[in-house]
């Protein structure tokens, strides 16, 4: 027993690293960049918050652990903001290798169950993982729109960038949550460019 | 459906400042103090990971939410360090206000459901709740042996105290967990006082 709780420690003193790795949003008040542990937390008080507005059923407490585990790779991969530019296959070589390592701390029974889960998160197809997928590019657009726009102008995103690379993804799982975000978008855009 | 969304979001972006409100304890790797959202990640990840050491069963997704909502009324009432000194009945009258402002900005039925699953786990008194805030005193412990000690000699704290005001609350959900605890808290002040 104390040998399988020594390396749950291990994953989880492990995990603590994610907490410094930094996303290209701030927080809503602009004092800082904010990073993906408190990120992962935020989304997954979302999806509990937002689990009705699923296009289809869902179960809300496998798309909670879904999302406090889908960054975890970012403590060797870094974050990747969605408006810049990166090679897609590099990237997956890395958080592949990343998962191993990572999800490879825990026990054996445990390490498997996690990466399935990473897994079918990254795969984005089951109705779980698109549900997560969708919660997981809200709270950025909320970010920016609480803070005039904020990385937005910095990556000269526009409204259709924003409906090809946030909203198909947004839509796909949850769309009334799109319709909202949408009315904020246009308005911000209609008022600041 | 709308103004339903409006709310829910409304409670998520007041959620935001939760990154903001400092606790005593740092990272692992010391480079500043940690946040109440990351650590509620950081716990929820814990009951995640460890749930199998519950002393009675428990259903992990409802530990799970709770500690995703546990620390939330810290956005108006602050951290209070486990080790530090303050008035019990004052705080709470503080706590409870913070928690009918902050969940009240959500829809009337979420208000009511997550004030209870707040309420529930305040109370300590069902076995998930008894297991969440065992998970909860667990995390920091960790921290501080990470950071050779932590905020235990600024606080002076003795195995005594930690037996009195975190051992006995792990233990009494996860007894499993606070053995390799002790033996590693032991092992530290045998070698550092």
């Amino acid at each position: 027993m104390s040998h399988r709780i020594d390396a749950q420690l291990a994953f989880l003193i492990e995990a603590d690293k994610l907490k410094s790795t930094l996303r290209a949003t701030t927080l809503c008040d602009r004092s800082r960049r904010e990073n993906s542990g408190e990120h992962s937390w935020h989304i997954a008080l979302y999806a509990m918050v937002m689990a009705e507005h699923a296009v289809r059923p869902i179960r809300v407490d496998r798309v909670i652990k879904m999302l406090l585990i889908h960054d975890i790779v970012e403590i060797d991969a870094g974050d990747n903001p969605i408006h810049g530019n990166h090679d897609p296959a590099e990237q997956d070589v890395i958080e592949q290798k990343a998962a191993d390592r990572i999800f490879g701390l825990l026990p054996t029974d445990q390490a498997s169950a996690f990466r399935a889960l990473w897994n079918e998160f990254e795969a984005a197809e089951t109705d779980d993982a698109i549900f997560a997928k969708s919660i997981d590019r809200v709270q950025p657009v909320i970010a920016n729109l609480e803070t005039d726009g904020g990385t937005w102008p910095e990556y000269n995103v526009t409204p259709a960038q924003l409906q090809t690379r946030v909203g198909v993804k947004v839509q796909r799982g949850a769309p009334a949550i799109w319709n909202t975000l949408k009315t904020r978008i246009d308005t911000w855009f209609t008022q600041n460019t």
